[in-house]
């Protein structure tokens, strides 16, 4: 794919030694910026061959100077306390911004069908890169993505290969949180799990699965409770736990904020976590920051996390139509000890 | 303002009975879509004049089919569970999605600056109009919408009159809380605020005002207390309570995430709420369910709210250029009884 490399206002503020911020208000003969600047932008312009008009400019460079993110708006969950998205857009959109690139979020609603939702945002052309978040075990955004040949990160990982993604690293939050528990003695150690079809809901399971036979200990598929990710599906996932016919003595929860369900209804039914039954939560979230005893857990800058988000997708766009090496990246997360998995099991 | 009536996706898709989503895979030659279809679906696209490529329709109807939601991304808020413009964009979007027009959010993260932020989103033409959040007391954005004449609406309001907006009704939480406390024999009421120019705090604290005003209580400066949107921000709220020389009895939050740090810090004092200090906090918030006692606050449903704003944005797309009537509705919140402001005084 051959690419028209029009003048930019990047290009245009470059030449200028002003920021693009300035060259936009004087392009736009903004009153606060001086009619001497505004005729020397202007020249400028002409003489680089800049056109200021968004939709113009799009038609005739194939560019937008914006990057979407497509993200998940589903009340239940937002309502939880789960804004991992908004933090990471923060952190993305500070790399993106000096260098002149847009961020947009297109939130996909919970009256929107998540494939068509993304299907039609490539099809408009909105953006030049995307961000697909909430990427499922097969996702056939992804191939309409590479058909297309749209530039996209994925914000996480699916079960095909082939482009480029950045994930946190479930497996070794998995793993770890299995070898401690273990290591306190537990060995009916539930996974409390949502009902999504999300991929990393798979690799979550599968690496609890493998840790737990690392240790020698089968695999009781009754001890994974699968419950909606909301703080409903906490007090559901207390009740699921304790009405086993052999309660585990520990639970893993894939998504932190099922804590809050959780110990709500431990507390109804007289137990205290970490002393009746060892938790461990996912990622530190300080909306649990209420929680007592405190939950053990596993801490990510979600803004770090974002800003080398950022570049994936300045790399992205720099390799657009051509074969140039993918990056795919587990983010590590770093256990946070808390008093919920108490002490070793007498 | 003339405005050319182009034919959209829309108009195609009506005339086609058809939904939108299958003619633009059929303008697209998707697999999925049958060559019957596609050939039709283009033969009608012909006859009526309708052209697919966006940044083409864009450029010559001077519309995007597009909805932009600016909003605030500040880190230090979200972190602490304050997911309400992912909630109302979820009944926004629910209104605007079947119109066939597209919403997207302009996040405004925290290395950005506010007003220049909106002024690139303006002069971009990225979308057909604009909801404004975390609107100012004194605003320029509003100023350079209504020069420009973007079609927008305020999801809040501002000093200056003169557009269409819709906003939560602030003064009744604060005047019901007040009433409420003093109801109870409180006399030495606080308010704990945030130290945000955002023109909703302004609206709070001179409704506060004339409510203690109108039960004969003098206004205290000293009890108004503003502390940092945050989780800290409670820390300090209850450190500047409990030093006061004649302390508060009771307390009122602008922002009830503050809840989340006074009810901790309270707790490290010995201190319960509903007991030692009567608290009301703003929204009920999920995230704030493991507060014990159960906080007093007020009831909104944001989806119902976001509905809305969609129907007023709709309003001002329909009056773009003419000089019909402005919305500006004030949205009502319900009390719901919790325990933290406890029995009356004794």
């Amino acid at each position: 794919m051959v690419r028209r490399q029009a003048v930019g206002i990047r290009d245009l503020a470059r030449e200028l030694g002003m920021s693009i911020s300035t060259v936009s208000r004087a392009m736009n003969a903004r009153p606060d910026v001086s009619p001497e600047t505004q005729r020397l932008v202007r020249e400028t312009a002409e003489r680089l061959g800049y056109t200021p008009n968004q939709s113009g400019r799009s038609l005739r460079q194939g560019t937008t100077d914006t990057v979407a993110l497509v993200m998940p708006t589903h009340t239940a969950r937002t309502e939880s306390g789960e804004t991992f998205f908004l933090n990471v857009s923060d952190g993305l959109q500070e790399v993106l911004s000096p260098r002149g690139l847009n961020l947009v979020i297109l939130p996909c609603g919970s009256a929107e069908q998540p494939d068509e939702f993304l299907f039609k945002a490539v099809d408009r052309h909105l953006a030049d890169a995307i961000v697909l978040a909430d990427t499922q075990r097969v996702d056939r955004r992804i191939d309409y993505l590479i058909e297309k040949k749209v530039p996209f990160v994925g914000l996480g990982r699916t079960e095909a290969g082939g482009y480029s993604w950045l994930d946190l690293d479930f497996e070794g939050v998995a793993a770890q949180s299995v070898d401690r528990l273990v290591g306190l003695g537990h060995r009916r150690i539930a996974l409390g799990t949502t009902d999504r079809t999300v991929n990393n809901t798979f690799l979550f399971l599968d690496s609890y699965r493998a840790s737990l036979e690392r240790h020698g200990i089968g695999y009781d598929p009754e001890l994974v409770i699968r419950v909606p990710d909301t703080r409903q599906g906490g007090y559901h996932l207390a009740a699921r736990l304790l009405a086993a016919p052999h309660r585990p003595t520990a639970v893993i929860l894939e998504q932190e904020t099922l804590a809050i369900g959780l110990y709500r209804a431990l507390a109804d039914a007289g137990l205290t976590p970490g002393r009746d039954l060892a938790v461990i939560g996912f990622r530190e979230n300080p909306v649990l920051d209420l929680l007592t005893p405190s939950l053990t857990c596993f801490r990510v800058s979600l803004t770090n996390y974002g800003r080398r988000l950022g570049h994936l997708v300045l790399a992205e766009m720099a390799r657009a139509g051509s074969a140039g090496p993918l990056t795919q990246e587990v983010w590590p997360m770093e256990l946070v000890s808390g008093d919920s998995d108490g002490a070793p099991l007498g």
